[in-house]
Parts: C-alpha cells; structure tokens; sequence
C-alpha cells in the first residue's frame, strides 16, 4: 500500500477537500494543522485527543446539540458557520445558562473549495470569540461529490447553570406576561430573499446573534422569569404552540405589539407569509411574572440585543393548550401550529 | 398561510420522511413523538426544551464529537445507529471517564423510508442500553432528496473522569508497553467487502462495540495506565503515528504479535491490504508501565472485551517520532502514516 499511496496528487488537495481530508491520515492531520488549530487552537483542542477534559465546578450543566444545514452557506447578515455557533449557544442559554464550550463537527463534500471552508472557519471563530465560548473538541467527515450539500455543521454545547435557576414550561403561570427582545421573522425572511435572488439591497438581513449576555442581564432584573425559549424553526407561533401544548394554558397575543421590521412587513406581505410563522435566529421569548415584567422589559431594552423588546401577550386559562392573536381591529383568531415544511434548511 | 397547509397530503408522511418532518412544526412534533420518545423517553428529553440540565457532581467531564456518514448504513455485524452510539462512547471512555449522557443529532434525506429510520433508531436504543448511556438532547434536520446520502448522525458525548485518572500522550513514557485489545481491521474490511458485495457469508463482522466497561476495568488493574486511544479511521498505524509525533518517541510493533482474524486476514492478503491501516470500532491501544503490562493483559483477557488482548510492541528512545514494524522475519521497515483516502465513508 506504501508505493500506491505515494503517488497521490497533493496539489489538488492543496485548493479543495478531497476525501483523503476525512480519511483519518495525513491529510486529515494536515486540515487539523492548516485550518482548525490556528484559528480555534487552546489548551483543550492541542491536546489532540479523541475528546476534551472539563473541569466544570460543582454546578448543573446544560447540554444541547444541532446540525446546521441551512442553504444559501452565505447570506445577508451571516452564514452556516456564524450560525451553527450562535444558535447552539443560544439553545444552552436558553436554560439560563452561561454556554462555555462547543464541540465542532463537519461533514464536507469532496471539491468544496478551501476559500469557502475557510471563510466559513473564520465566521465560526468571530462568533465563539463574541459568545465567549471555546471550541475543544471536533471531527471532521469527507463523503463523496453528491453525497451532501457542500457542507453540513453540527455543533454541541455546554454551559452552566447557577444553582437558583429553574427556568422551564413547567415554570409558567396564568398572569404571565409574554415578552420578545425584537422583531420576528428576520432570518427566514433572509433565507427565503436571498434563496430567490430577491433584490432587496440587504434591506433584510439575518439576525443571527448569541443571546447568553441578555439571558444574564434578564436573569438578574427579573429572578421570576419562568421560560426561555428561541423562536427558530416555526417561529413565534410554533415556539407558542409548544409552551401551550406543555402547560394546558392559552397564550393570547396582541398583534399590535408584535415588532416587526418594515422591510421583513413588506415582503411578507407581497409573499402572503405570517411573520408569526417565520424563524429568527437572534431572538428570544421570555414567559415572566406579571410584576416583574415592566422591569424585564426595561433592563431587555438596555441590552444592545434587546432594544427592540417588547411585552407581546399574555398567558391565561382563557383557550386552554391554544395560541390566540389579538388582531389590530379587535378580532380573535387561532395561531395553529405550522404543518407543512414554509422553507427547507432555514438552519 | 393556514389554508395553504391544510392541504398537505398527511398520508405520505407515514412512509417516508418528507421535508415537513424538519419544519420545526406538527410534523417535527409527531416524529418525536412517534420515533424518538416511545424508544428514548427519559427526565431530561421529556421536558421537551432546547437542551438537557445534567447535574454532573463535582469532577471532571470528558466532551467528545463525531458525526457518522457510514457506507452502506447496514453492515455485517452492525449498522450506522450502533456506530454513532459505540464511536462517541469509545472516544469519551479514551480518556478513562465512565460515558453517561450523549446527544443525538440527525440528518435525514427526504425520501427515506420510517423502516430504515426506525431500524436504525431500535439499535442506537440497544447500543445507548448496552452502554449505559442516556439520550439527553436531539436534533432532526431533513435536507432534499439528492443533498444528502439517506442519514448522516452526529453524536456528542459527556462522562464523568474521577478525580486520580490522567490519561494522554504526554503520560507515555520509553519502555511503556503497548497493547491492543483483540484483533485489528475488522470493522474496515467488513464495509469494504459489504460495500463491494464479496460474499463471505459474514465470516467478516464489523467489531463495533462500547469500550467504557473494559477501560473501568483496565484502570482498576494498571494504576500507571498511561494513555488508551481507539485505533478507528488510519487504523493501528495512524494511533501510534499521532503517538509517536505528539511524544517524540519510537514505536516499535512485533509482527508476529499482531492479533488479525484469519477470515480479515485472508480478504487483506486477497487485496493487497495492509491491517495495520484497517479501521476497528470496537477496539482500544493501551499504552502502559512495564512493571504492570502482564497483570494489564490479564485483566484485559478476562473481560468479553479484550479476550484477544495481546502486548504488540514497545516504546523507545530509538527511531523517534516513527512508527517501526519488526517482521515475522526479523527484518525492520516504518510504518508511515496513512496519506490517501484508502476506503471512504468508513463510519
């Protein structure tokens, strides 16, 4: 095997992956030497074992895991990579955690260009340094031309979380007051916009952000915050039909408060699509005790992540196990849950 | 919207994944509901949010990745459901921790039908409970027919490290001993010849298998164990290479010592395949104190794991950073680090 293996073309793998990237051997070694550890290297990922040692405290931990298979890999706002770190870190935060450390998994299809695995690696970086999370253990899988889609990311991540927090639908109480840290349906908008080629001048763009610093800053203006959750695949009305379905209460919103960007307003409507329906990435819902709410809802719009924040609705007995929305005339409808896939690989 | 949605054909869903199954909406709900919670259900995956609260006491924990892109999905002695779970198991266990909790994160191409899906999930349940570990948290993506090769998995994995074990290439020492746990290649020559469709009437089974009970057992026996890895992509040659780079040190392997099935053996000699480059995943190097080397392998021996362990070879001062095979023949030669691609998607 020796003289057969000698004879391969380095200088294509040199611009492109090839499978030798992924076979485990020289080539694999070389893409961990060029690519991973100069941009993600620490005391962790150099030990090139097969995982990483973590001395975690004393404290719960909270654990979370998503594979990022969004398409277009780039697009206004973000791309795969800035996503897979901050919506991984957001699903650690949501238990109110402080997401400390991720695991990198990618899994690479034959010819992707260096450039783009590169660029993608770079985003990857910025958004772990901006989360305050360190990358300490990875893989990577090569398959063959056809075999996926340019490139598919799965991250894991670990945070902590404080000993008095107990965040949970099971928290949720009738008088809760419903409240989001901005405006819907920002990254599917992007997503579907840029998928089209629609020209829109980057007018809407992905709001892909790491929203544990805003967690924290929620946490300490309102110790009686009951649940925290991103409103991603499904947006609002999905993350709503959830809390609904888990606690046999109604959650009513009031259309009127719902924020939304007016260049998100406008191609929904010209596309007919709820924004209700339509994923952020940078978003969080806050389900709170109606006595704490006005100061949640001050300290979210002192945060740069949450200056758009505002009080959408409120939980009730009313509608058991159903969303309600409120609409600008005075009428009642019900926010079902979303059936059909609106827009494959939003994430 | 809601209009549109209605019209779903519900009927088609019951066969086959289809892209709704990834929407985040009522389709998402009724897979884990149908598939993941009737097979997983535990405390932590049945509170339905966006990641697992683990108390993990005081020590330290061990993080590992890797996603599973195996070719074909069912193989001799196995399947890509076992894989992931047994491949993340055995990569935590490397480092002495006992594995508790793992991730399971999925990519599903549209089209493939519940049979495979739910065959799959019925062995990562057998291989969780074999294991000892619990599914904690998930992901479901599906990506379009043709962006992917029917199911990708990623698991990540965490176990608990008690507080004496210190386990890594930086423990090695000259005179160490090395010693591998049962037969080499079996797992690599099974997808090559199930892949190829040679029929050997299953005389070649893939070894996958969890690891962490024998490692329990080898700290137990060998206090100065000094380092474990599994030899799974680049096979034997590839582990003791990165050994051999990461310790400066030389690793000298008998030939004659080398334990291979005969079946494995045959196919490799047939190919012109050299087993030192042969994958396993169910198999472990350990590299240990001289002085505890015999009492290592008997242990080793008298668990259903390691029945097969034998002491391959020795490290040195001599050849430093390489990796030196001693034949049957008493002549010499280095075993080089793998470079091309020699079998592609092997788990």
């Amino acid at each position: 095997m020796k003289n057969e293996i000698k004879d391969f073309p380095d200088a294509l793998a040199k611009e492109a992956i090839t499978l030798a990237h992924g076979s485990g051997g020289k080539f694999s070694a070389e893409l961990i030497e060029r690519c991973m550890l100069p941009r993600f290297g620490n005391e962790h990922l150099n030990r090139l074992e097969d995982q990483a040692i973590l001395a975690m405290g004393s404290g719960r931990i909270a654990f979370s895991t998503d594979s990022y298979v969004v398409s277009p890999l780039f697009f206004p706002g973000g791309d795969i990579g800035e996503l897979a770190v901050n919506g991984t870190v957001n699903d650690v935060a949501m238990a109110g955690a402080r997401p400390l450390y991720l695991s990198l998994a990618l899994i690479l299809e034959e010819g992707l260009p260096f450039a783009d695995l590169e660029r993608i690696l770079d985003s990857i970086k910025r958004a772990a340094d901006e989360a305050g999370v360190v990358i300490v253990t990875g893989d990577t899988k090569v398959v063959e031309r056809g075999s996926c889609d340019k490139i598919f990311i799965n991250t894991s991540g670990i945070g902590i979380v404080a000993d008095h927090v107990r965040l949970g639908a099971d928290q949720i109480q009738a008088g809760d007051k419903i409240i989001i840290s901005g405006t819907l349906a920002d990254h599917g908008m992007t997503i579907l916009t840029a998928r089209h080629q629609l020209s829109l001048e980057n007018a809407v763009q992905s709001d892909t952000a790491p929203l544990a610093d805003l967690v924290q800053t929620m946490l300490a203006a309102a110790p009686n915050l009951h649940a925290l959750r991103d409103p991603t695949r499904g947006g609002v009305a999905m993350t709503l039909n959830e809390f609904a379905q888990q606690t046999g209460l109604g959650f009513n919103l009031r259309e009127e408060a719902l924020p939304v960007n007016n260049a998100v307003r406008c191609v929904c409507e010209i596309l007919g699509i709820d924004p209700l329906y339509v994923a952020n990435e940078g978003k969080l819902i806050g389900v709170v005790s109606p006595d704490e709410a006005d100061s949640l809802l001050a300290a979210m719009q002192g945060h740069p992540r949450g200056e758009k924040a505002a009080i959408i609705g409120t939980v009730g007995k009313e509608n058991p196990g159903l969303v309600t929305l409120t609409t600008t005339l005075g009428a009642s409808r019900v926010v079902d849950m979303p059936v059909a896939e609106q827009l494959p690989r939003i994430c």
